[in-house]
């Protein structure tokens, strides 16, 4: 008997049909003695159709209203989840965000988990409920209702388990596990057994669509074991780890990850002086805009170029942001680019393996791919390229660093 | 500068467009400085659209989560109001009822309101928000959402009148008012200018759709003074006010209400005993089923025959728990009957006016309208006739009591 948190993502819940296979699922792990909090988003379609009607109206809804407005698709799924594992005469109760009670800061449509409350769902569970949970949602402490952004679902799940110290948390999608780079990318792209959290956040944040990072974070940091399964399908799926099992012998990288969703800014021109990346970037962030890879180089005229990406969505926000503050410290130009992607080489011990990086430089070089930024980590190495080079790119990483032929797995699973 | 509770119902928020027509009015009534808190309905269709869902899964599904998937509703009509509003630079915030909180009983599906947190309404009503809340819900005290049933928004817009002590409860609908009876049928059906709580009440219960009868009580209980108006249309629509303000000479008759909604069970052999109509009817309110005409015949052989009405919706429910109890009581047959209709003469003081039943009878005989069971109030006398009789009906008294002719509000207004 074990403690097991699942989560049903927008097609795994798309209709009523799925929603009742989903039920069947559910249903089987009770019957197998298992105690089963299950996590939903809205049914695939609902969020943007919310979206739609809210944009009728405002070009940038009211935040606040924003959230009231989205969190209600995640809330009906609950109901009606509930409702099939009643007819099967599973004893199910649902649960929005404010009833949990799921406390989170007030920064409407991207909030972040402060803390779980988790006495009446332990209450629920002790009495045989399978307690069903809105995802991607929340409460600020003054009541009003928040929405952790898209994806949140996920992250909902493992904040969850992590605060009913649950055995698993099982991340139920459309694919069967974590590949080492997207199928629809590069034929050969395999599924990893296992893959440690450090790997998994890196595939994750590059746009491996499978997993949100938040989730990933969250569960490295409360060790919840993490398995991403397909919905519908049998299989071992994927099971994210603490330990990296692989030893030094085993070829180091985990797979090529990629993000079309980023866009480029760069300010030229900006007074060399200390504290100027904190001028440039700290607007940015308390606009809570995200930035991911940051590259300034100094130029000889005591001035230099700065430049970052963030989500292509936040594009037009950051770009006003910016061009506020370029004025204000007297910097030059502003450009911004939305036709650029993202490319990494992600791998534990990457370090150790000397090499990787020009290995990844020359297999673009030798199909003719400008790289344009470049940052690294521990663990991966990535590039910021033309957007129209992206497939090419990952094909040609993929099979450099012999990702479809060598099952690394094998040893560990 | 006075505090207005207005309501907008389904049809009056039924699409983007219309939302936008009613932020421009609550906006008119800002700019006047009136302080505003709107109650809105979910936009028409979405209640049927979120219960089919529903019954895709379960003929009956579960009420509490039938609760939590219909108030969805209101709240996605709750954010879009607010948006509509903001984009005017009217400062608004949306509610749901859990967040108000209007605390209810815990009978999912059909809650009745217990008590009003009007602290955080008034603050913002202080700080100049337009506040706008979720009708129709509310939350019990163990944090289950709840929904009062059908039409509860017109409860929650009088119950938040009440509670903030409101200077007029505006119920917008898609009539200009109160009507003699239904214009459909009857096309001599003439607008009031004012009617009394009672008859209003009477009308309201009788199927006269414009307001619900919870609410109708409720404003009379707390001396709410109520209007209702049209939500497109410039015009004064009908007050219903405490003080009957006709005098003696005027008719007494205020309007003929009708009934569609309900169905007529009747159980035959029922040992005449005392108590036999507690024991009947005690189950039936048990299983929350409210019962509406009841008549009782006692018969020569130490048996009586039980009849009474139910809404037709809980017709299957109110069978089963009365076969049951007929089998305990060793009665005999239980019959159904969905097939009736209720025809109501309405109007304060009748009683001082001797034979308005004797006319209503005589109306009905004319037409070869056969009389099935016979009701009597201080203000009102209704009959359950053939469903297929009830447009004659109608139409023979409401040109019986010459409603057409005689515009008795006209004194009064």
């Amino acid at each position: 008997m074990s403690l097991i948190v699942q989560k049903f993502g927008g097609t795994s819940v798309g209709s009523i049909e799925r929603i009742e296979q989903v039920a069947e699922k559910v249903e089987k792990f009770r019957m197998d003695g298992h105690s089963v909090v299950v996590v939903v988003s809205a049914m695939s379609g609902e969020t943007n159709r919310l979206i739609d009607l809210a944009k009728q109206i405002q070009e940038r809804p009211v935040p606040r209203e924003l959230d009231v407005l989205v969190s209600t698709g995640e809330q009906v799924t609950t109901a009606l989840l509930s409702m099939a594992l009643d007819k099967r005469g599973v004893k199910a109760k649902s649960y929005n965000g404010s009833q949990v009670r799921i406390l989170t800061d007030d920064a409407h449509t991207k909030a972040r988990i402060r803390e779980i409350d988790d006495a009446r769902l332990h209450a629920d569970l002790d009495q045989g409920y399978v307690v069903v949970v809105a995802g991607f949602q929340g409460v600020d402490e003054n009541g009003n209702i928040t929405t952790l952004g898209r994806g949140g679902s996920d992250t909902t799940a493992v904040a969850l388990a992590a605060a009913l110290k649950a055995d698993e948390c099982q991340i139920y999608t459309d694919v069967d596990g974590v590949y080492t780079t997207d199928p629809r990318v590069v034929d050969g792209a395999r599924r990893l057994d296992r893959i440690t959290f450090e790997e998994m956040l890196e595939m994750a944040s590059m746009g491996s669509k499978v997993l949100q990072i938040r989730a990933v974070e969250f569960a490295g940091k409360y060790s919840v074991p993490l398995r991403v399964l397909h919905s519908f399908q049998e299989g071992p799926g994927t099971l994210i780890t603490l330990e990296d099992e692989t030893d030094m012998e085993t070829p180091t990288i985990a797979g090529i990850a990629f993000n079309r969703d980023e866009a480029k800014l760069t300010v030229r021109g900006v007074p060399d002086m200390p504290g100027v990346a904190y001028r440039i970037l700290g607007p940015v962030g308390e606009a809570n805009i995200e930035v991911d890879v940051i590259v300034q180089n100094v130029g000889g005229d005591g001035t230099t170029d700065f430049s970052f990406t963030v989500g292509r969505n936040d594009l037009p926000r950051a770009r006003e942001v910016l061009e506020t503050t370029a004025a204000e410290v007297g910097a030059g130009e502003v450009t911004a680019d939305s036709k650029i992607a993202k490319v990494s080489v992600v791998g534990v011990g990457m370090r150790s393996h000397a090499g990787v990086a020009s290995q990844m430089f020359r297999a673009l070089a030798d199909n003719g791919i400008n790289i344009q930024m470049i940052t690294t980590s521990e663990i991966k190495i990535s590039v910021i390229i033309e957007e129209k080079y992206l497939e090419l790119a990952v094909r040609a990483l993929h099979s450099s660093f012999e990702l479809d032929r060598e099952p690394r797995d094998e040893n560990a699973a």
